[in-house]
């Protein structure tokens, strides 16, 4: 099989990672996945909401989010629908938990961490790169508390990183952009730490189910997609 | 390890399936996994959604709910919030993708089956429970349909059951009551079709991430599960 | 006059309360009158709403909804159409005042007793079964609430049960189910106290204008049913 | 017992009505019942809801609100609560019930007319003031119709007005202000035709249950007042 | 160019003013600019919203609103669409704006004036009717706050009044009724103080762009009209 | 006085036009006003809104919306709060009638062109940079239909730049960022044709009321300033 894009089927897209992208955030960056951009920036604020005050913890919430014009038809404003749609909200609450699963909450003491993904275009995977860019932000918000003398610790326990693998004409394949992801059999987005724990797997069947051999070789693919990410992250983090 | 309940690791919590629980449902059961009760109902109406009139196809479609008092302490009601949840919106959707995957749209012809899967009770595991009772409600919508000449083929192309896996105190266990769940380092939620294949595979690391020999006992100990919930899924329908 | 099911005028569809339907509520019961299933729910909670605080008086609130396949007919979910609709507002609001004209506020103390009747399957009369249940899960809580030393007396001033009264074809009949309910000329709820009296009279001309003599014959077929709901309600409890 | 206001037991308050306030509706009228004042205003259009088309049946709508400064203290707007609130819709429906019931579908044809009463004052009785004056919009708006030629025989079957009554200190009194209302042991509005039959009857016990003696006090003085609204009525149609 | 109504270029409507026509309100009028009608309200309430406790300001806040069946065709509520509309929001924020000009806020202390403006009628200029009643009635809240003794200086710093010009058929023209306003190639309201100042100036082009010589002529019109408005408010409020 | 960038008072930030930002939209830009970073795309599809079908005319819309750290402080999210905000429908509606004022529908046909400009960062300003970087996305909206032969004529009768005016410490100043608008007693946006006529003019006092000579510096700024923003624009066009 040869992709259309010309990539090994073990190969990630050109992946940019440009930090600090926003003045105001504590943390920001743009990344790219290929042509899938995404905007995530962190903010970092004294104090937690109201259910957790008092606990000595901090919080980390994300949402997820798309421009109209992401897509290839325009697609209409959540804010003016006046809700918000059920794949948002899906993906808002796993770039939250996979951001959780790299905090450790008593470190980071009663202070709050928001991070934003915004996609301004979209090419598939824009929930992974949404995370592995949101870690970026993550971590530069958790540098800035530090700076302020606003940890009891170091809260991040790990770094996170997240890449799609899935299954296109029977082969498993890296990081699909939007021409392999609608024609996929089996579509899978793999959250993972830096020392190449899960932290999430969430693999669905679009057309036919899926057996323990396929399902085995995305995870492979998926682990070494992850390790590339994390080291480009750490990259980024060092400049 | 002893499970609170006496219960051996690999063990589902005792399964009830009511069929035709509802009188005016095309297909309904009340299922049963241990203290979990939820109710499926499915309505069986010809024609389809706007966007897919004169595709020749049918459509599938779920929503997942809980009652204010299911869970320990009362939860708001979401009509009167006025705003469907996240964690209700992610359901609602496993629900009806893992259904989807067992369907023969060509053979549906323009007909819409839509379900719902109300929890009375919520004592863990209530989104696996709800897509093994919807799959009766299902079955029982399309053998409607059949007895009324409105299908073109066999809709059903494969059973679908789910179960919970985890691991606890560093114990992978079958099917987690409320109390192993909140204790629990990784859950994952597993869909699988009748004859052994992955339809859903949802891991989510609460406490620690996990690594590929504790997803594989996690994936084994699944379907195991799965396959007695097919069985007994057989048998209520064979009644 | 023959009623369909064989009743006659002035007789009860066969009334069934399975009291402490669910295991978490502080009292509930699914209660059946005919097909008509309600499951009512009622939580105990200590403090009460903001403008209440401080009055050393409790409140009591209640909430009907409707399951989306209760009904003849698959209704979309309020939850999901972001809001509330007109008639289930009406409803909860009748079910609370019925309930509130039981309770003496000053012997609850500062607790909340929140009611949630939800129709499992509708065939006429849900609100008249849903206020009969809910007095019975009201009054578990209440209840609940002594067993906790968190009363200041007797808060039950009465017991409250309720029933519909209708004209059909001219006669008088009590508790229509819904083949009956859409001939109605006129539909009347009625809700009174276990001593007689009224606590609520809800009488609507649905296709002519009715008079005083057929207001006082449905007022007298309302005592009767009550008479008897109330009977049924002191020997549930007494279990 | 005297009234604060100095009036007998069963005397209406000062009424007036103001037909024709607006210049676009195709009738209107300011009617004020004492220092209540509700503005009514009836649109007819041509054509029916879609789920009526084609029905050959005419169709009559009403909707209630009140303005934020209408009472003694400012309310907020249910426009900007972003949802209308139980006892909007609740009285909303009343009216549009009690308008319907004098109406002949099949004489209106298909023409819809849609009642607004949006209270500018309230003291008391604003539903019963509501009703009163949106029979005189809906006569001046089917009149309209008349002239148009869009009518298919004569849809007013009957006048229709409305009054509160209630037991104020142990004393059946009618047409009660906001004074009496919050010290009334029962509350009662009924809505009558022109020939004295009844259309809704809805009494609420708002601190003691009520027995039949007291119910046939208020419905004998509802029965006066409605006659002396209906005569008003006539009067100002007549004008 | 004769104008439909016979009036002059230069030359207003009938204005009148009735001051106090609620009985609630701290400060009402119902103002008519020829037959648009604006019912304007004010509430003075002690304390200021959360964001502004403790800072010894006052706050004026405003809403506009327009009845159903105000305009030609009945427009659907607000409320029952569950959100405000974008003009709504943009006039009540122009409301608000244009008032807060006239105040000091120190001097009104830590209390809030909530002034409503409700177009009972519309028939062009209901902002600018609203802007110049609102002022009306703010005063009169302003007098009200006054004689309880709750202010800490005169908050108020000049008056308010508020006019349209426009551009039709060429001929700059002041406050234009519906039939202009659908017709003018530019509309413009200008709110000014009793002295000749400008605290807003909203000037769009509906046709054709327009240049600075028809702006100032514009503006000079809305000059003549805000003082004339301005002569009739201090009539109003010496009365 | 010496502006804090150490700009003249008549001089515009450095602006940059980074045309075709987006891969999937008909025409888009990033446009920088200084710091202030706004996304601009246009959608073109053939067909118009249903209430202009057969019309033979096209549609212009926009909107405008700011992403939650586009601001110093995180804000939250309209669609998450479940309404659009009043601020931001006032300049939806304003960038609207802008690019409307540029457009000869019958030269359109009935296509529609819906615009979006996203503030990716704010720093005063956002609406004057949303609306002429929106004319840039329109302008190739419009080429992307000619190309497809779908146009009826030439539908951009002129170009359109917007640019915001004030007066800081009694000085007249162009193009203000943040710091100062926070400090202007006047502000105001002013949109004006590429052949130096206006289409809106904005003008509000925010500490003490104009008079003409100072509405007089401010329109001659601004006409300065869209002057040189059209020449940009015919330049980055032109590219």
């Amino acid at each position: 099989m040869t992709r259309e894009d010309g990539r090994a089927p073990d190969q990630l897209r050109p992946i940019t990672i440009t930090r600090q992208w926003l003045d105001h955030a504590q943390g920001s960056c743009l990344i790219e996945f290929g042509r899938t951009r995404v905007l995530c920036a962190a903010s970092a604020t004294e104090g937690v909401p109201r259910w957790r005050k008092g606990s000595g913890l901090g919080w980390v919430t994300a949402e997820y989010a798309m421009l109209p014009q992401a897509t290839h038809e325009r697609s209409p404003r959540e804010s003016v629908k006046g809700k918000v749609g059920g794949r948002t909200h899906e993906i808002s609450r796993l770039v939250g938990r996979s951001l959780r699963a790299a905090i450790d909450y008593t470190a980071l003491g009663e202070n709050t961490i928001a991070i934003d993904c915004d996609v301004l275009q979209a090419d598939g995977g824009t929930r992974t790169a949404a995370i592995t860019g949101a870690y970026i932000a993550l971590a530069d918000a958790v540098a800035h508390l530090g700076r302020e003398g606003a940890l009891l610790g170091e809260p991040l326990t790990s770094s996170v990183a997240a890449v799609s693998v899935g299954i296109v004409d029977g082969q498993p394949v890296l990081d699909l952009p939007y021409v392999e992801d609608v024609r996929a059999e089996t579509d899978m987005n793999v959250v993972m730490t830096g020392d190449g724990k899960f932290v999430e797997v969430q693999g669905t069947a679009e057309g036919a189910a899926f057996d323990k051999n396929e399902l085995d070789a995305m995870l492979a693919l998926a682990a070494k997609g992850c390790a590339e990410l994390t080291a480009l992250q750490q990259e980024a983090l060092s400049r």
